[in-house]
């Protein structure tokens, strides 16, 4: 793939946010699978549904523009997942899995905010008005997912976690 | 390797973050000397000196453990500087590629963000002080890194990346 202008490299982003999200939609139900705090688990699950949502509004995104809705390989998401992965494979206690895994749900989240920080910006540049606000509307899903996995981190998983002998 | 305690675990992410580091410092360079506008250049020089002393902290903040300073290999910043080579390969339009660039800058600032919030809630939670504020100070300073990359890009490198044809 050769990027000439803005407008290739905005559909080189979307494809690469859907390939992302279709990866985080395979990966959230191992994660709330392998931890032991139940609002952990619960806001996974509920994420879970989120990010389909999401993968739809995408499907809207590339429709609007005229073009087929497909995901380019993205390293980064690929590499946080098997962050995930390694550590659910490397560590023993269930509570620590479970403070583990949500740092890791961050860093995903923190990733896709930058993107769709970027995505957005640049709908806006290109004059794409509804879609910058389709964008816009998953962007501020994801930052409160953050804000209530930061909320769970500090009301109770870390303090569980802290207590692993 | 295996992770028993939460200790183990914060260990692990600091060896994260330091492999991380350690390969932004590698990757910059190459970022900077790549991008057209000088504003972005100067501002991704300025963070590789940033960078440099966020290593030296970390070696410090392994000294207060009585841990060995090392890195533990990180997929996640593998994949994120990944996108940013192949984009540098893909892209012909140099104003193009500074945007591109400038939006993986902040993919990994993010990345920083997320990993350090998250090591200095462990390091509180386990009563490390001096090394909570530590991390802290490199928290904050990628917090502003991101902040200067947003301004940039809002006021020059997006709109002149959007003039390319």
């Amino acid at each position: 793939m050769t990027i000439k202008t803005m407008e290739e490299l905005f559909l080189h982003g979307l494809e690469d946010v859907y390939f992302a999200e279709k990866q985080i939609v395979k990966a959230l139900p191992k994660m709330a699978k392998a931890v032991k705090s139940k609002e952990l688990k619960q806001a996974m699950e509920t994420h879970l549904e989120e990010t389909k949502e999401q993968v739809k509004r995408l499907d809207k995104v590339f429709n609007l523009l005229g073009e087929k809705a497909q995901g380019t390989e993205c390293p980064a998401i690929e590499g946080l997942i098997e962050e995930g992965e390694e550590l659910m494979k490397e560590t023993k206690d269930k509570d620590v899995v479970s403070a583990g895994l949500l740092a890791g749900a961050q860093a995903v989240e923190h990733y896709e905010i930058a993107r769709y920080g970027t995505l957005v910006a640049w709908a806006q540049l290109l004059g794409h008005q509804e879609i910058s606000e389709l964008l816009e509307e998953t962007l501020s899903e994801e930052k409160n997912a953050d804000r209530i996995l930061n909320e769970i981190a500090l009301r109770e998983v870390n303090e569980r976690a802290g207590k692993a002998a």
